[in-house]
């Protein structure tokens, strides 16, 4: 059976090889729509190959499709343009991809949730972001790991970015994996998804609070104070107005007769928010992710997910491609001109960190008080994804971080990924499920794209 | 309840305004993905708030979409940038939704029925779209309507094109009446659909053949023959393939995991024959139309259909409102400085040679010999739509057609759609329906967008 798969892995790559000459050789052109549809098939069918890869192999899909992006990217085949109208292009729909992502992510966010999590998960979440992003720095700042600084940025600047970029846990993968081993209803597997809800929130409102400076602001305590606000603002906009408006618009929308009214109502409600949180002067995906959680209170929540999803599954893997295309294999690979021992090191040093923080967290839960392995919880806070990688994204467009930094910041994203399932399932093992709890939603335990 | 309707309909307006707003304000500065979104919404919503107001006064979704693109256009209100570098991106997305648009038409095309038409069904198709063109090709090369000639093209061709503009009937307007009527059974109904299918497709080839004219070559016999053997070499490798290589290739596709593999597939498809036609030097949309028709025979087809339709839902507005921002209304209304009777002048002489060549087309088939309609079937064949806008697109984008000459065939376009509805009504009333036939697919008579 693995045979007969290989060999239509196999069929598959032979079938997209022609598809991605045919687009390098296209993005040499000056645009026409024909390297366009090229340039963006290359992307989706990459994106699809290699996560089909990535999920026999065990790995969630996004770790194939960042390998995509990173095969697709200038280091390697050079097919996406890394400039020129074709890339501008892309990029902008990589940012519509972001937006929906979180959307879809927004809309599988319960967010009374948080406010039942109790407070081991309170805890484990708060200790989670705090940890990391402090050791995050510290190493950055003090260490100075000597992978250049772009122009005008302080090391302080830098360092904040690359400690946000530690914080977040992609549950996801965590989820996915013990569902696959039947733990999803222990008592660690509820603190580790109530507590990744939280650091999902706490990320975001961090990343709201560092947009300011990818736009050259410099930090002040009233500058932080009000970018938390604006942050913490929508995302209590956001219940508020779940609560009131949205049902009631939702309902006159799902009322209408038009083709496609309900859905392109709710791609627009998230581009809206997006763009409202952005003119705000906050990260425009703390706009979809609260747009998402108004529409998860709607009665048109079903249909909406429903049919959000295909649109979801053209736009993300956009985002992740161009993303793993930011990577310079070059400075990774021993045998190339290029290469480079620091950027090596310092993606193992924030892969350490990264490990510690998250595990540290683990045990900073209750400790004695109840019996909790504490090393399982810690272990599956570990995998970084979705967030990281937007905050990565950020500081290198913004010109925050250097092309070798975020080399390493995405060798730790992958690193954290790759490793969480061999890790968990001996962990995870030796835990018996606890009752079943029809608090924990499906939608939270099943991420769109992790 | 029309009241509350209409009120509600004027507060989804209302709550519009701003948006629209705050999208004219951004597409005055530079790039800013927030400003980027602000003009995709205001596409979207527009376009879904028009055509549902269409819709409830008896017409077409897609008559409220074009204008809506009237609206946002640069001679109304200019909230669809006609330049810069949003309007770079918003081309390249309505060729990715005319792309999606044409794939939908060749899902729901049965070209097996092409060839089980019949005589009649034939003879109305062939005489419907060559005497249109004759007679629309003669009045703008002899009458030479004085709407301005762009540079460098001559007489000839920009009568070609406009003469193609006149052949191709949009049949899901006509079905969509005639299914509310109760009428989509008699024998008119199963000759004006036949006649459709075929005339869709001549209208298609002869787009081919016409888009060479457009990238600028001069017209000879081999080169029209070459254009021709393309186009319908796509067509019949359609039916080839389709019946033997992408039941397997989809099948294989099926049986992978990951989230999105077949959507994702479908949509490259589409975009991957679109690039080929282009690059073979035929029109790109012939090629999308080719890979719906190869698509629809595979077993994946119910599933293809059902998750392309919200991508389609997103894509394919940004066609139709792009089209109609391209109208200068300036042209058109008496008390403006820019007024030109001649534009409304040759639109009216257009809109007359539509319907007069379709009325006779009507009265070609077997006179005498069966007792049908003859009017029936002639008014049935009147409306144009998504072809004819792509060809006058098309005439616009590659400086073949004047903005005026656009203008005058987008009014004919409009005025065929309008009227469909209002003439149909009472000549089928009169009509009994046959036997029921379900070789009629259902597809067939309800189309996507029309």
């Amino acid at each position: 059976m693995v045979s007969r798969r290989g060999r239509r892995l196999l069929l598959l790559l032979a079938l997209a090889l022609p598809l991605l000459l045919g687009a390098q050789e296209a993005s040499a052109d000056a645009v026409r729509i024909e390297h366009f549809f090229l340039v963006l098939i290359a992307i989706l069918m990459t994106a699809k190959v290699f996560g089909e890869v990535a999920e026999r192999v065990g790995q969630p899909a996004v770790l194939g499709e960042l390998l995509a992006g990173v095969v697709l990217g200038a280091s390697v085949t050079g097919i996406l343009p890394s400039a020129g109208p074709i890339h501008d292009v892309v990029v902008l729909l990589k940012d519509v991809g972001v937006a929906i992502l979180l959307f879809e992510i927004g809309l599988e966010t319960d967010l009374g949730e948080m406010f039942r999590v109790g407070g081991p998960a309170l805890l484990v979440a708060v200790v989670g972001v705090i940890l990391p992003f402090g050791l995050g720095f510290l190493y950055w700042w003090a260490a100075a790991p000597g992978l250049g600084m772009p122009d005008g940025i302080s090391a302080t600047t830098a360092a904040i970015f690359v400690g946000a970029t530690l914080t977040a846990t992609s549950v996801g993968i965590t989820a996915r994996v013990l569902n696959d081993l039947g733990s999803i209803h222990t008592p660690e597997a509820r603190v580790i998804i109530g507590a990744a809800v939280v650091d999902d929130v706490l990320g975001l409102v961090l990343l709201a609070i560092v947009s300011g400076l990818a736009a050259g602001a410099t930090i002040t305590l009233a500058g932080v104070a009000w970018k938390f606000a604006v942050a913490v603002g929508f995302l209590v906009a956001a219940v508020v107005v779940g609560n009131r408006l949205a049902p009631r618009l939702f309902a006159f929308i799902d009322g209408m007769e038009v083709r496609g009214m309900l859905l392109v109502s709710a791609f627009c409600f998230a581009l809206l928010f997006a763009a409202l949180a952005g003119l705000a002067g906050s990260a425009m995906i703390i706009g979809s992710f609260a747009a998402g959680i108004v529409l998860s209170s709607t009665n048109q929540f079903d249909a909406i997910t429903h049919r959000i999803e295909p649109v979801a599954d053209i736009f993300t893997p956009i985002f992740f491609v161009v993303v793993g295309a930011g990577v310079d294999v070059r400075l990774l690979l021993p045998w190339a001109a290029a290469f480079d021992w620091t950027v090596l090191g310092a993606g193992a040093a924030l892969l350490a960190i990264a490990i510690v923080g998250k595990v540290a967290a683990g045990f900073a839960v209750g400790w004695g008080k109840r019996k909790l392995n504490h090393l399982a919880i810690g272990v599956g806070m570990v995998p970084r994804g979705e967030v990281g990688l937007i905050f990565a994204d950020l500081g290198l467009t913004a010109g925050i971080l250097s092309q070798p930094a975020f080399s390493a910041i995405l060798i730790m994203v992958i690193c954290t990924t790759f490793l969480a399932p061999p890790l968990l399932k001996p962990i995870f093992r030796g835990i018996s499920p606890g009752p079943t709890d029809p608090s924990v939603r499906a939608g939270a335990t099943e991420p769109p794209d992790g």
